[in-house]
């Protein structure tokens, strides 16, 4: 029967097998140590360099031993393990491993992308990079589970749909059986039906753009997360909602993903109880006041009017994230409510 | 401020807005009688003909009044709120229907394909239709919740491939910027590269497969609900685990649904503690030996004959559920592992 690492700590003295990855190997004169890492983290391994033989890193192992108390100056608080080790009496190599292609030591792993994506059953295996996928799953689970305790019932949405209903720019086409069909860019028409019969609803879903160019924001596939609510009185709520639930995934992938946000030295972006919500053209005001650029009669906010109007509200407001609200009636899609006091712009 | 059909159970006395689709209408000579449907359920509402005026079903409306105790033999106990009525002081009509191009009010909605379609924000709302949304969303739910809880992983499987893992028939093709790419049939490589990292993963995603018939069998877009471990001793512990998953999820659905399984009068199907496991020679056997056909030299199993394997462990176990083993080694991919005491035939 297997142990898993994180399990060991309660088991000093006793004689256990462990399973998974040599993450680590540090030759000493009469003594190896292995760092094996399973999917809850690392446990140190002491092995003779007779039984330690040829092992090396990201072999796949399993190690039988006695889980011994590390004397208390070699206690590593750093590691959930860090108070035993395993003193192997047996080891099993269940997957040898190909030599290395590069360093997996090293604290960022510093490969192009095209090496990263060839060796991804290997750099899938690094923390900064397992990371991303760790907190990946986080936001997406905190996300259902927020929605879910407000009652919204989650649907799957298509994906090879029949007809497209915005534009029908940046779409991909599909051959459907000689037809023409193509990837779905939004479920929005699918959450506005599903809305008239469920009152709520939402769907993590992908979503696909053609999108020609090569930037951060121009992803030909997406995981998208989408809400619609029924029955609302004032179209604040929809703020409301959204705000709520951006600050519990938040406050979720601090809670679940310390340990990955330290590997990259970052934090989860500042919030404050009422998120900022400001006006297209007060936030187009606001930025020609701070920066002379004169946006003031643009339709939409540029990338960099974007992260001068954060930087605002970060400075005045605390909130790393703000709403932008009221864009033209005219550029927004047949579905968005005009705002009866100003026409011109929407409830968007 | 909205008050929920379900909790006007608790609410008796008080003057509350409740909102929702009018779900029926009775007109007797003084007083009208609406069932108002919202997201929670139906509540009887108690309206005089003026205010009722012309209000009819799958209007969209809030209503503000008194909720009421019913005398005791008026008690509806199979409503949730069937102790309450609602006697109506106003009435706002948000959305006003259409005349409605069927009756929404017969146990089944017996209309064709296309036209459950072309009408879809309103066959939504037919209990039987929505009933099929509800539980497909606690199948899902259930699979994750279970995986969950055994450590797994979620991860997002890509859905535009570059190139197709498992022979490439039944593929559909994409133009991807004018390179040849496909829509993903399995996140089978996928979970295989995660698994060699995260040791146990899952993934809920669509996967597509451009086959020509038209049976319940053959679907072109599909929700996939998949999952791969690692450090396995025995292959009879992907069983297990399989078994297991598949037990939660029968469980949820029984809990949860009820309301829903009953409107089909179904039952979840029954499964024993052990689900059966027989090698796919074994079954032929046993379907020769039950029914004269002989299909014992096959490599696969036809509808008719998992109809009968299945009507077999039933009789025989009191399981619906069944697992057939032991498929040939010839006609699997090469990740599965042959059966090392008969290596014709393979773990699978």
């Amino acid at each position: 029967m297997r142990t898993l690492n994180i399990e060991t700590k309660d088991k000093v003295g006793e004689n256990v097998t462990v399973s998974g990855w040599v993450n680590t190997r540090r030759d000493h004169s009469k003594i190896v140590f292995f760092d094996l890492r399973d999917r809850t983290g690392l446990l140190q391994i002491v092995i003779s360099p007779e039984l330690a033989g040829s092992i090396r890193v990201e072999d796949v192992v399993s190690i039988t031993g006695t889980i011994a108390k590390r004397p208390d100056k070699l206690i590593n608080p750093k590691l959930a393990t860090g108070t035993v080790e395993l003193q192997a009496e047996s080891i099993q190599v269940l997957s040898k491993s190909a030599e290395l292609p590069f360093d997996m030591g090293q604290p960022d792993l510093e490969v192009e992308l095209p090496t990263l994506l060839d060796y991804r059953g290997l750099t899938l295996r690094h923390p900064r990079v397992a990371a991303i996928f760790k907190v990946q799953e986080v936001v997406i689970d905190s996300f259902r589970k927020f929605l879910q305790s407000q009652d919204f019932m989650e649907f799957q949405s298509p994906s090879i749909i029949g007809s497209v209903p915005e534009g029908g720019a940046e779409v991909f086409n599909v051959d459907y059986f000689g037809h023409s069909a193509f990837l779905s860019q939004s479920p929005q028409l699918y959450k506005s039906l599903l809305v008239s019969a469920f009152d709520r609803v939402f769907s993590v879903n992908k979503v696909f753009r053609a999108e020609p160019s090569v930037t951060t924001r121009h992803i030909t596939e997406v995981v998208s997360l989408d809400a619609e609510m029924g029955f609302i009185e004032n179209w604040e709520e929809t703020m409301d909602m959204a705000e709520n639930t951006i600050k519990f995934i938040l406050s979720e992938v601090k809670n679940r993903c310390q340990q990955e946000l330290d590997l990259f030295g970052v934090e989860v972006p500042k919030v404050t109880d009422k998120i900022p919500r400001l006006k297209l053209r007060e936030v187009q005001q606001i930025i020609f006041d701070r920066t002379g650029r004169d946006c003031r009669s643009e339709k939409d906010l540029a990338p960099e009017d974007e992260r001068e109007i954060c930087e605002y509200t970060a400075e005045k407001y605390g909130s790393d994230l703000v709403f932008v609200t009221h864009f033209l009636t005219a550029k927004k899609p047949f579905y968005v409510v005009e705002d009866p006091t100003d026409p011109e712009y929407a409830y968007s």
